[in-house]
């Protein structure tokens, strides 16, 4: 390994160069005028795979987001290792609150400035940099599958039809996402859960048409009325979600795991603060980590229809539209969550009041062990490359590809990265911390020998059960 | 009277022209771009009462709305009736749905269509015939103020600075509000209550601003569980609104005048239907007209911010404001309800939540009692001009004018007209009826003969006890 970190570290500076003029490519994958842009990051990318000896593909795509593969196979009696990450980025406006230009990358110190430096081509470029030091320097120790996608900012749509079409070709004994990181500046984490979504939205209409509230004011039924009534009954007074069986499939994280976030130290006036609130709220009887990361949630939006424009106008609405959406947990099932939402509004509805519910989309939940021997070859490897320990962590929001992965190719799957709290992914002055990347560089290198070492351990024993 | 009739009648063809080239002026006091119109249609109105010898003033506004006075004084032992109108119009947009242009008045069948025809230059014409019918044929015989605003479509400011200054000129003993009219089609109505309003701003806020929902959701404060918790709860399974004190003035109307409206036969379904809803709603234990009438009521406009666009987004809001009004009835005080409504947000809001509350407007309820001698006089004036029985009806919305002249000036206010429910004020292809406009002409000839009997009458023995 010592080889392979000797040569990462002397190119250093064409490495950076590189990575600068991939960062140059704005490509912006919402806006379809970034369409050529995604492209060329994608063949940039394709090209770069190329030269270190892979077989590359860049898979031409209908919406103008290819994906590129690449795999690097031949290695005896040695795991293979999918590793996925994507080349599109998020729209850098407003443009007005960065210091430098978004496509035009710079350093400032340990940092280098641009959209997608940390979010995710710096974590996409530090593996590539990891594959080129060790086939420079004797050879990867693992087999290599890379899946880089051009859609994580908008649709996801290309990964997800692809996947399940190809499980043969990305079959592998363990994937790893490097789409994430810290969980604070210091302590590098493994992210071992990922809450799931169901997004719903509620259509109430009582009148065919909007209405004057002086006339009908009082008799005629108003939308808003039975949309407050319903969704302000959601809660019960210790804030559970009072719909039928939303609890019934919700599992805890096993107490160890519980009983390590107590270590995280996140309090809730410190969090309060720094979202700017008085206070925080909701499921009484748990911890705020683990309301974030390991129970599910009902989110209300936004509610659309009627007024709210400056002034006063005194319609009375004929359509209230709620958007609402519910973070779920291992093992919640979104498909029954629906069935249970959609009884609960049609009960409870008013007769006078027609409803429609539609359900959006929906993504299920995923955890993984933290004994998983792939997340522990890991956390070894970014706790040697970091000096420090590190944090199985779990995260609120979700990231689909991850249980895609999981449940399509039915993978262990490591998410992890260099990333930091305020590495202002999707806000304007994304950064990257170069020295971090550069550690990340050496992470990926160790966790590729250790990973060798662990899947070969674990499928002489059986599994400890999770 | 009969001789002011037959004048009436032999001029028609002649008032109908003058009517048109009134309605040709689109005097739409909302839109600024036609500031110019408003002001050609007060200098028009006022140069024909000018031309029937009376003392005139176009008042000069600041917003180019100027007031439209005239007076005609000195009949001897007679009373004075003040008469009330606008001048002003609603904005003709959509366009499109009109079958003759909006400024282009058409005569199709019994009908004028113009914007303006009904809503309020038609039954101000009226009057103006009346007056001058009656001074072509021996003279008035009563005194009489006219009152024409151009602000009623948008703030009415001018009118609501003006009648407290000018208390001594503007004395009478009673005001004749000529912009109402029948409860329907052969049921010709005086107008006896209106409800007040007082409208209301809330903004909830959590974080300081808006938040990733999967990251946050399950501890941040979301402004819309607030909003939706507290409006939610705000009505009783009786559908009462919770405030507390909030119906503790509140009068019910005099056992005859509710006996009354049973006989105009509103029935639930009836109207259910009319308006395209599944259903009714509103406070148990009181009639459809009791509810629309002389009930207060709470109505949400709409609630702002968040997301509601197509789509999906999942963002936990900073801030949600409500938009909400209250309909008032005698003898509810819109300030004494709006501190009421404070107290109740201020009270039950979470701490976690900063809330702020603005009154953004009120106006007083008002109501007179059908046996007030002006309110008979009129209604004898109806009933023989229209051969129907006159109902003593309410109305849910407010007009603020009639509160302002009754309780600045002290009047008796009669509030009625000759427009149908279906002459589509505010939407397109507004009309009035011809034949009712002429029977209008001699309504109010009979009711100032009657007025002016009625209160001499009423002057000579003490008012009946409301």
């Amino acid at each position: 390994m010592d080889r392979a970190f000797a040569y990462a570290h002397e190119h250093r500076d064409q490495y950076l160069e590189e990575l600068r003029e991939w960062l140059r490519i704005p490509s912006v994958s919402a806006l379809p005028e970034h369409d050529a842009d995604c492209e060329r990051a994608a063949q940039w990318l394709g090209d770069r795979l190329q030269r270190m000896e892979m077989r590359v593909e860049v898979i031409p795509s209908a919406r103008h987001h290819p994906l590129v593969y690449a795999e690097r196979l031949g290695v005896p009696d040695a795991p293979t290792v999918l590793i996925y990450g994507h080349y599109d980025v998020q729209p850098p406006d407003p443009l007005e609150l960065w210091d430098s230009p978004p496509f035009e990358p710079t350093v400032r110190g340990d940092r280098l400035y641009a959209r997608g430096a940390s979010d995710d081509k710096g974590q996409v470029f530090a593996v590539m940099v990891a594959l080129e030091a060790l086939l420079a320097t004797g050879g990867l120790p693992v087999n290599v599958k890379v899946l880089v996608e051009g859609e994580e900012e908008s649709s996801g749509a290309e990964i997800s039809a692809y996947v399940p079409r190809h499980r043969r070709k990305l079959a592998a004994d363990c994937a790893l996402v490097m789409d994430s990181g810290f969980f604070d500046r210091g302590i590098p984490a493994i992210t071992v859960g990922l809450r799931g979504i169901l997004y719903e939205e509620v259509t109430w209409q009582g009148p065919e048409t909007d209405l004057h509230s002086g006339l009908y004011g009082g008799a005629a039924p108003n939308p808003f009325h039975e949309a407050v009534r319903l969704l302000g009954d959601l809660w019960d007074r210790r804030g559970r979600v009072r719909i039928p069986g939303f609890y019934r499939r919700v599992r805890l994280p096993e107490e160890e795991e519980r009983h390590r976030w107590q270590a995280l130290r996140v309090e809730e006036a410190a969090l309060a603060n720094r979202i700017g609130a008085r206070g925080l709220v909701g499921e009484a009887g748990f911890s705020v980590l683990e309301r974030l990361w390991a129970r599910p949630t009902f989110e209300i939006h936004g509610l659309g229809g009627g007024f709210t424009g400056p002034g006063a106008k005194t319609v009375l609405p004929a359509r209230c539209t709620a958007k609402v959406s519910m973070r779920l947990v291992p093992d919640q099932d979104p498909e029954q969550i629906h069935r249970a939402f959609e009884r609960y509004i049609l009960r409870k509805t008013h007769p006078a009041y027609r409803v429609e519910i539609r359900k959006l989309y929906a993504g299920r939940p995923w955890a993984i062990s933290p004994h998983e021997p792939a997340v522990q070859a890991a956390a070894r490897a970014w706790r040697e490359a970091y000096g420090a320990e590190v944090q199985f962590i779990r995260q609120g929001g979700s990231v689909p590809v991850v249980e895609l992965l999981a449940r399509t190719l039915k993978l262990p799957v490591v998410v992890t990265g260099f990333g930091l709290p305020d590495d202002n992914l999707h806000a304007p002055n994304e950064k990257v911390e170069l020295p971090l990347l550069w550690r990340g560089v050496e992470a990926v290198i160790r966790f590729f020998h250790h990973v060798r070492e662990a899947l070969r351990a674990s499928q002489a024993e059986p599994l400890k059960p999770l």
